[in-house]
């Protein structure tokens, strides 16, 4: 099990640099270039013109790999389709945004309505398919305390909810150059342990594969970023992340594994909360939080180290908690 | 074992991260400051001051956490010992010439005759050790051949120079902001899960610990660094990581885990050698290949990424090898 997951990852972080090189320039001549959103910070400024989707180098490279090493049986097969479908259905929604971000020339998208509507089926769906596998089931494990929690009605709605919550909280999260994709490098491979710890082999070979992905993409993401990946690329993250949780029983584990995707959602909510509150004060210097340490004089490269390095830690204490 | 590591892992980056807050005010106010090498790119002269021997935070964090954790069992502390005597050893002659440079305020030092005789006698210690141990001996592994070798007589020279060797690459390696530090956390983690493979549950505890160290190290010296190592923490550093893949008998696999490491050494002998050779051409902008690739205009936050990513794909590769 491990040496195909290892032979997955390595085929996805090759695969993936070649990919990049090939992609690089296909998206600059097609002018996929981001439109910096006009509030972000100053030094933002700079990024316009970068090209997005560089996402679909993850996706891509992560899915042909994990297809290239998975093991051909029935019920493994089916729950790495399962996380795909929600990883790439997401994606297509994010590809969407892109798409109208680059035809109107400005920073909109799919309206925010309209996206989190098809985010809401899609994720209805997976969940539903998942209370009905006996792999699955509609309990889930508590962390530390070796016990299982049958969710029973509440199982879809909640699925739902953590579903949807974590692939927008991703997608807030990529604002910084290779600040998502490190990020969610550690968050892959942990998971991938976590399928090793509970059995699941072909769950496992995929997110081993799209740990490689998010490697690959680095080389051109880190800082100075020379491709983003978009929303294409953060909501198939957020998609694949939460899929591989709800597989694996472990959504209560995602407080860790997908601590920073979270504080990009909560931090923004208390800024717009203080906001309404206070008739017009700010708490954090800018919302998500990642920009509030930026604007208190952090360097760009420095919080993603940051992020990098406590994600570790928390997904160490993820694996504690599931060991 | 996971358990005390994952602990061993979490203590020490929580140590280290307060440890470097405490240390960082007492390196500034000693005068602890990094003169830079006058030959370094002219970028780096702005790191004139930045304190030095911040590798401390990952010694000591690293070596408390790991005396918690550790189970006190003879043979076990006995690996663990020889692995911290041999790193901490590296470390004094690594201090001692962090110190003659602060006071003598030019990168001077130790001679590096002076240094290498020290290196060479802790190494030769260290190997005659290792030989006689009925948990290392003179036998070797031959990493995807599921074979072993005996050295006989030839493994304690080899040994030493496999160990001299890595400890002055660590140190050459050590020349970007969050180089050496990320690298090595990621080698560190490597022979961690290395020493479960294996079953040597104390040195195992000892890697993970010194993962953490690097991980709240990281915290003070990503770019832009506010800390750096020193020759304290890169003689450390690489002790550390030569003595695990030492008694793990799998110092064949330094080639790919400590493959930038080396390649600091390669770069450098290669550099001379063309040098000599066409009587004053050069065949990297500059030595080691860091250099060359910031002289290239990659940004120095971008050529720790790359060589982050590039170490856990080895590694990974590595892991293949033992598996």
């Amino acid at each position: 099990m491990i040496v195909r997951m290892g032979l997955a990852l390595l085929a996805a972080f090759a695969g993936g640099a070649v990919l990049g090189k090939l992609l690089l320039p296909v998206l600059y001549r097609l002018k996929f270039g981001q439109n910096i959103y006009e509030l972000a910070p100053e030094a933002h400024k700079k990024k316009q013109g970068t090209p997005i989707m560089g996402g679909l180098v993850i996706a891509l490279a992560g899915f042909a790999a994990a297809l290239l090493f998975c093991k051909y049986d029935a019920q493994g097969v089916s729950l790495l389709l399962a996380f795909f479908i929600l990883a790439f259905g997401n994606l297509l929604i994010g590809f969407a945004d892109d798409m109208t971000k680059i035809r109107r020339g400005k920073n909109g998208g799919l309206s925010p309505k309209q996206k989190l509507a098809v985010q809401t089926v899609l994720a209805l769906l997976f969940s539903i398919w998942c209370s009905r596998q006996s792999a699955v089931g509609t309990a889930i494990e508590i962390p530390f305390l070796h016990a299982q929690l049958d969710l029973g009605l509440l199982y879809v709605p909640l699925m739902t909810f953590v579903i949807v919550g974590t692939t927008n909280s991703a997608n807030l999260l990529d604002g910084l150059d290779g600040l998502l994709s490190s990020v969610s490098m550690v968050d892959f491979i942990t998971l991938g342990v976590l399928c090793v710890l509970a059995g699941k082999e072909n769950l496992g070979i995929g997110c081993a594969a799209l740990c490689g992905g998010c490697m690959a993409f680095l080389l051109y993401n880190a800082y100075p970023a020379r491709m983003f990946m978009g929303d294409t690329g953060s909501m198939f993250i957020g998609g694949a992340v939460s899929a591989a949780a709800v597989l694996l029983r472990q959504p209560l584990l995602l407080i860790l594994i997908a601590f920073w995707m979270m504080m990009s959602s909560v931090s923004d909510l208390i800024q717009f909360a203080y906001f309404r509150a206070t008739h017009g004060k700010r708490i954090f210097r800018m919302a998500p939080i990642h920009h509030h340490f930026e604007l208190g004089g952090m360097h760009e490269a420095k919080i993603v180290m940051m992020y990098l390095v406590t994600t570790l830690a928390l997904c160490v204490l993820a694996l504690l908690g599931a060991a």
